[in-house]
């Protein structure tokens, strides 16, 4: 049984977007449209979590993520405490198991779980008590599934329907947990062809398996694509062997006008942010026409709503947690 | 007189268990008692510091009981400032009265006071503007008494009363506030009889002029009693002269099955946390159905809300501060 | 034109005292005055700003001046998120502009800026979306408007005009961007004359062209002055070559009731905070009746409500931004 469900097969956790079913998958896309509508106003609050609480449980440093994320909460007027692990409980020496136990005392809701270790916010969701959510915000290399869900988000604002799409991401997919969750949401939705675009330094043995064609050029991954997806760089994976020097990855794998003339001329083009200008694509892709990159941002507090909303904002949920 | 008290015998800050009349230390857990209700539900809010100012003011830094203490006054609905002394004005040389008075300016209502020297709490209270609340959420090794009232809650939602109750506390008697500000509670509010068991090395000269039995080993300080309070040992001790290897602490003074087999059968284990597992007691006991560790955690914010709601929810406190 | 007026001449960003039209300065007074109101009450707070999201983007770290934006936001009852740059998005190498996009994409309606380049506040309001506003919370040696806007509330609360007024600035005014806004903000309201008084390796070359009169000694520069605004000394000057000892430097321009003899017998003495005793001036002069320091602070609180309210306050402000 997935964790991420309850018995009657409605959302409990938020962990990764693998083996969520479809209807699920669109009912967060349509729960975060409708909160589109309240954060363009000037009144930018509803009362639907009121009197909630929600721990941004940080174990890795992430302004902007823990900012999107508190944000959101605050906007659907829930109290949100942050407690970054690393200057905190950890120095005492307690464990996981203890602090989550201690927390969940406290009568919290929900944990917005950072940490870099892969599978820690199932971990949690796992131990958690009945009441309790868990939102993964990001673990190790293994999933990022609210930044997917953004990114299906804005795709589907541009493109409407997934089926007729040819989606290509970009970059370093061996280290990156949110293409891992961007794959499994784009086949979960349909996508019509799912792309990745590396070096062979960059992708995982057996990427085929998770349901993707594997391209080694831009030219020819790019061709006739209606989505560009690109992933962020690890500087420092260039100080190791699996890469060039940043000119020559540039070169290579750098969005440009030119290497973007084989796309499908109504092509977006996307980034997780923050982006390294000039090494995953140069300015004039950045801030073009095509880039909808400030709309990810966007959408990722409405998106973080809907999700909070649908695993805080059920009749019962919480009480007596 | 007591700086705690105002001339109508009603408490104005919170510093210490020492000196406190029974009554009003009754009166603290029967407020709490009221608060339970609150933080169990879905909205775990009540509007009774709506507008009002609290000000986390740590020196010393505590993630847990920071959190506490900002839930606690959230729930009420006050603002929460949390302010890292160390990382702040300090380092620009501002006098600890100087910091007080422009706080104060800014028209805060209390100050939540935790600082590594014994006496601060006071020393600020004694400073403080007459509109102004503070509650010592630690300092040095003198007193943690908003500890010591969720332990006596929990003591009292197991056992009733204190009168028949013989209760141990156990570990590091001379260096710790908590066990200072426990004992005066017990005393202040019956209980039958207060024991101490530690070695030699651990327990201040004439600790029983503190009003307790004073025990060197668990056996015979564990015998028939009702309550076992244990405390967290300081892992820096150990490097020092005044305590032998963790191990050979855990086998004359951690809390085992074995040992606690001398005590009530209905006895009841407490730990401050975070436990050091293993070395305070092993996991069969903190985990087991005698233990209400956890439930102390939860105690922890309604006794924290009973105590602001006392200082603040005045009619005509935070007035013209 | 300015950036910080609206084609109405309207406040739109709050950067800097130079250059604002004296009905505008007053107008910010008058504002401040009428919350000075709710923050001396129990509910220390109005709805004027709720559902509207600030962030406190402080690049150079100063808890004093974050917590008064922050207690004047959440008075106004806005929704606040505190971003420590220095420890965040920077170190992944984001551009300031990338940074600034991002927020803004999270639909946030004000920034508040602290920045040890001059300039940066400009730059950010320059380049921000048309809904949002910005207000500088200190930018390098160039302004710290809000401080100048609550010392001349504090002023005005004590002699009523400044047309009659002879105002002394004491101290480091090279470095000094409270000195420049205190300048300009007592020259726009139309005070009778403004001194500074400093030694001249602590004085910009050409100063008298901001409209001062300039005194080398306390003796002459503080003859019947009506308010002797002193500046805070960075102890690190004293370092290097700029200044004597801090003895010599208390010496010649600490302030001392034996210096004040020469001013005005209703003087009133302010100070930005905090005070180097014994270096800017004693004790019984900061502490002595003249001392308008702590209502500075008081002020302050008052001050940026009123900003905030009039930047963000404004029918159609912050929406579709």
């Amino acid at each position: 049984m997935n964790v991420q469900l309850d018995n009657q097969g409605r959302l409990r956790h938020f962990l990764t977007t693998e083996g969520l079913p479809r209807p699920l998958l669109e009912q967060i896309l349509d729960t975060a449209e409708s909160f589109t509508g309240v954060i363009g106003k000037s009144v930018k609050k509803v009362p639907l979590l009121r009197g909630r609480t929600v721990i941004n449980l940080f174990f890795e440093p992430s302004t902007r993520t823990r900012t999107t994320f508190e944000l959101a909460a605050t906007r659907l007027s829930a109290d949100v405490l942050n407690i970054n692990v690393a200057v905190s409980s950890q120095s005492k020496g307690e464990s996981l198991l203890d602090m989550l136990r201690n927390l969940e005392a406290m009568q919290c809701d929900a944990f917005v779980v950072r940490h870099a270790d892969s599978g820690t916010a199932e971990f949690i969701a796992r131990h958690a008590q009945p009441g309790i959510s868990v939102l993964n915000a990001g673990d190790g290399r293994h999933a990022h599934p609210t930044q997917a869900m953004l990114d299906m988000f804005t795709i589907r604002q541009h493109k409407g329907s997934f089926e007729p799409l040819r989606v290509a991401i970009v970059g370093d997919i061996l280290h990156s947990r949110v293409a891992r969750s961007q794959i499994h949401a784009l086949n979960g939705l349909g996508a019509g062809e799912v792309r990745v675009i590396a070096p062979r330094t960059l992708l995982p043995r057996d990427v085929e398996t998770l349901g993707v064609r594997v391209f080694h050029d831009m030219q020819s991954g790019l061709r006739d694509v209606d989505v560009v997806m690109m992933l962020r760089l690890q500087r420092e994976r260039m100080t190791g062997a699996l890469l060039p020097s940043e000119g020559e990855y540039f070169r290579l794998y750098g969005l440009t006008e030119e290497k973007l003339a084989v796309a499908h001329p109504e092509a977006i083009i996307m980034h997780p942010g923050p982006i390294n200008r000039g090494v995953e694509m140069n300015s004039a892709v950045a801030d073009g026409p095509r880039s909808v990159i400030l709309q990810q941002v966007t959408n990722g507090v409405a998106v973080r709503m809907a999700l909070m909303s649908m695993l805080l904002g059920r009749p019962g949920s919480g009480e007596d947690a």
